[in-house]
């Protein structure tokens, strides 16, 4: 009996959460998150204030717990992350990503277009850089580890950006096209680190 | 005599004005922006209510206000940019950039370190994309447009991720090392265009 309880209270949280954050995306369609009350938010969804604070401290915690869900299915993703065929990896990686956010978060991404939080940007790179570092990791043998960290963020902002900006273009074009080509050019990066490490030793810049 | 007037009133304006951004600082110090008030940001600031709604319509105003100036400050660095010297180019703009961010913007990037706000660096990479387009133009006479396009993306998200995350490492290696490392890998992506399409048009993806 107890665990049906639990159940049902445990679904009952689950409720009240999707309605709230149900309200807050439906208000931030029309204003600036800054500008949202907590009264408003509750009235719309229909749930007390008291209930509000149980869960949340504030409007801005709404955010940071589907940016966590989000974070957390792109570090299952990941995780699979195989680097033994790089090309291959980051094609399904790219196809992944995309299916994730088209079919579970596409309502946040859509709301986040223009105005991306830099912390969900950040927490998604934190995520790339694990993995990079597993991929990366060996090249500090044949180049200097500051090396290897900055080409990490090189081609870690490369990904993640042909990412955004392919959903930001209304997906312009097609999903395998978009994943084909971060796929060649992270391959084609991490592949030539030798030879851009050994331009990087004979490349002089004279300080104007 | 109304010369003097209008100048009196110029700085007083721009006094003012700094009051209040200067007070924002202070409190998002130890503050998330949403909880901040009018109130408290205009008595810190020692400024009337009054006041302050003549210059700005919320708190977020002020930052914009502030990432207006630094994309202003980004785009009049890049209009000199030269497509001819593509590597020496790529060098001298992260050395700019750094010098401006330094030297100008430190106590802003310090701030926003950890939770950048997307729309800052979503404005910085449509600047870095106007230069873009100059630069790979020419390469879609040797690779379709849509291809050039992801590419674009790749290289300038890799280019401010570099230099995003050598500013949040606390600049753990020298600004020369990170702005050679940013113009050889730059280099490297746009003059491999040609070979990167034949990749492309040479790789088949076999969907699982």
């Amino acid at each position: 009996m107890a665990v049906t309880t639990r159940n049902n209270s445990d679904k009952r949280v689950i409720r009240t959460k999707k309605a709230i954050r149900a309200a807050l995306f439906k208000i931030m369609e029309s204003k600036d998150i800054s500008s949202i009350t907590i009264s408003e938010l509750t009235t719309l969804a229909n749930v007390n204030r008291r209930t509000f604070y149980t869960h949340y401290n504030n409007i801005t915690d709404i955010l940071d717990e589907t940016e966590s869900e989000i974070v957390d299915a792109v570090t299952a993703i990941i995780s699979h992350f195989d680097s033994g065929s790089l090309v291959n990896s980051t094609y399904t990686l790219f196809l992944e990503l995309s299916k994730l956010i088209t079919e579970q978060y596409g309502f946040y991404f859509h709301l986040m277009k223009s105005d991306f939080r830099g912390v969900l940007v950040s927490r998604m790179k934190n995520v790339l850089k694990a993995s990079a570092g597993k991929i990366l990791g060996h090249f500090t043998i044949t180049s200097e580890e500051k090396y290897v960290m900055l080409m990490s963020a090189f081609i870690n902002g490369g990904f993640l950006n042909l990412f955004l900006e392919w959903n930001k273009s209304g997906q312009s074009v097609s999903i395998e096209t978009a994943a084909k080509v971060a796929s060649v050019m992270v391959d084609f990066c991490v592949k030539n680190v030798p030879e851009i490490t050994d331009t990087l030793n004979k490349t002089d810049f004279t300080k104007k």
